[in-house]
């Protein structure tokens, strides 16, 4: 069993680099205007969402034990489910249809933490949504897992980056680094935990936030276009222990947009 | 790692009783009514639906070992898409808003096998979306993953039945059982192997045939309402390599209607 620490306490980050995104309406207007049955549960969410509660970092960490220990989920079926969840909500942000450019390449930075495993997942979800997907991976873990989730991306024809190109601005894992990057389209960023009780303090504002389990407190800073919740694994009984309020996930959907 | 043998070989079988569902439309119209941008995808598959391969059992285990051996995926992970795709499935044939009775019971029997542990998996995504899935698992295997699944849906308040009621008809695992249910909806049922080719002899119609990873030789027999293809994990060259020729997924939907 791997460790349990920033399974899903962190949460994705994106930003997206405009000029390739062709249509962007507000962000509660968005997911409701596809699917009318929708419409009333997403409409409920955007009024319900101040009551959903924001989780410190340590009460995230007695959650994700209490799923591996207590509910005896294992981490390959959490993390598939979680960066399932990303991906989606990656699509939702920015269909398809909505991308000038071609192919519609997506950057992945995965760190060597579970975080980075999502990423991973997220990158093959993504690949089958029709999105070309890199990964850049620099420091890999010498675990089983993580090693078959990288073969699982490598043999799906995803291109793994040995360094970053230039002119980006990017934070990746646990230090914050200025970075300069020509991919076109939106960057994943995985946070450090260090920031989430306390948010970026730089200032750093990405496009859409995806919050996985439950939000975490440094959300409360978020002031980009889209904030997701992903991971739709929590047991009634957990939410209810936690006082976690979570908003109902409308139909089968595995994300829940937030703002 | 568990025996590859049917953990997507199968499909789950769905037969309901007519008097708990409301309604019922076409099976082309009823996935395509929900959301315009599927529409011409779901209208393309209905045309080109049969140009998808109908897979033998030896191919079909050929595939899962590759997805095993050579794309390094973990029971754990495929098991908990393959049940996703099951009870995104259901939801679809059988929305919760269409059933008369509340509480809208689901009865999920599961053999030993892993396509058993697909039933659990879908079982608890089932409860996730708000129906109250019962489980009836006569033969645990003695495997860990088995009994992890089990402690996830006991967590979740999903009720173990030990034995079958009275009154209706099923095929469960490896053996022809007649028997008789009092549960009111629908009811899950594994095929065995010995059908994968065959069909079922006796004349047993489902009323639904989700088909995980590529559909069967034996859903040619299939003559239900629904039959969905469910699992959309299978990389593109591997797809290729089989020549699956699978339909196109619409947007992030892991599952297809085929009819």
């Amino acid at each position: 069993m791997l460790g349990v620490r920033a399974l899903f306490g962190i949460g994705l980050l994106v930003t997206s680099r405009g000029g390739s995104v062709l249509t962007h309406t507000g962000a509660c207007a968005h997911v409701a205007s596809n699917i009318y049955s929708k419409d009333l549960a997403h409409r409920q969410a955007c009024t319900m969402a101040n009551t959903i509660k924001y989780l410190g970092q340590e009460e995230a960490q007695h959650i994700d034990e209490e799923l591996f220990n207590e509910y005896s989920f294992s981490v390959d079926q959490l993390m598939e489910l979680a960066g399932l969840s990303c991906a989606t909500a990656v699509s939702k942000g920015y269909p398809l249809q909505s991308l000038l450019k071609s192919p519609p390449r997506v950057l992945v930075i995965c760190g060597p933490g579970n975080n980075g495993g999502d990423g991973l997942v997220c990158a093959r979800h993504l690949k089958l949504f029709g999105y070309a997907p890199s990964v850049l991976y620099p420091k890999r873990p010498n675990k089983q897992l993580f090693q078959n989730l990288t073969t699982q991306c490598e043999k799906m024809d995803i291109s793994f980056l040995t360094e970053l190109p230039e002119w980006s601005q990017l934070f990746i894992t646990v230090s914050v680094t200025q970075l300069c990057f020509p991919f076109g389209l939106f960057i994943f960023i995985l946070k450090d935990e260090a920031r989430v009780e306390h948010g970026c303090p730089d200032g750093f504002q990405p496009d859409m936030l995806i919050s996985l389990t439950a939000p975490k407190k440094a959300a409360n800073h978020f002031k980009g276009r889209y904030h997701f919740l992903g991971g739709r694994f929590v047991p009634p009984a957990l939410e209810k222990k936690f006082q976690l309020n979570l908003p109902p996930y409308p139909d089968t959907d595995c994300v829940y947009q937030l703002n």
